[in-house]
């Protein structure tokens, strides 16, 4: 593993995270690449193209508002110009609180800077069959 | 794109679904490294490693009975040595279909071969907040 691009990718995600929970999608449409495929649970199919990801984010911007989040265990399994993140996260609005899965899909750009390829966010325990 | 590599990837998970759905894992635990991470909506946390892996698979191993399933879509975003596929599913048991999100990194081996190191499997329209 290398654990400079480690605390690189997980401190992005983060700051990302951080304006997330604010209701500003601006920070993952940042570090989204053009060619950027999506999906959450709920998207009925995948998003594909940073075009499409903005439609969708600039329908949320401001609905979001959660008081904090936990990151449980990223891991981040790289080669030279891919790399994948994934973690847990329990996010806290109110005394509610929400489980989720996620894995982000980071490729080296053409000049030197990291952008997530692939979002792929899901609820945790929802299996229905 | 790489053309050859999507082909060759989505004939290998194509192929490992085919026993998935007649109840045997082991085609996605040979196309699994060592360091393979897995999701789905049944999991709490993430699986970490080909042995807890293996161990979680092998609870499921005769459960499943598949009769077809709808790959929808796939797409890889590949570099010389990591790609992700994803894609969206639709499995049909009797009746009844279940639709599925689902990403696959895969890593390019030691020997030429490709493993997954990321599978994340979630339901699709399951948002509860």
């Amino acid at each position: 593993m290398n654990s400079e691009l480690t605390q690189k990718l997980i401190n992005m995600e983060n700051a990302a995270l951080d304006r997330w929970n604010n209701g500003d999608p601006t920070g993952f449409l940042e570090i989204s690449a053009d060619d950027v495929t999506y999906f959450d649970s709920a998207t009925e199919q995948r998003v594909d193209g940073i075009k499409n990801l903005t439609k969708l984010y600039e329908e949320r911007r401001g609905t979001v508002k959660v008081d904090m989040d936990e990151m449980i265990n990223p891991i981040v399994n790289s080669t030279s110009e891919m790399a994948v993140l994934s973690f847990n996260l329990i996010s806290h609005i109110g005394d509610k609180h929400t489980k989720w899965n996620c894995s982000e899909v980071y490729r080296l750009q053409q000049y030197g800077d990291w952008k997530i390829v692939q979002t792929h966010w899901s609820l945790v325990n929802t299996r229905t069959n």
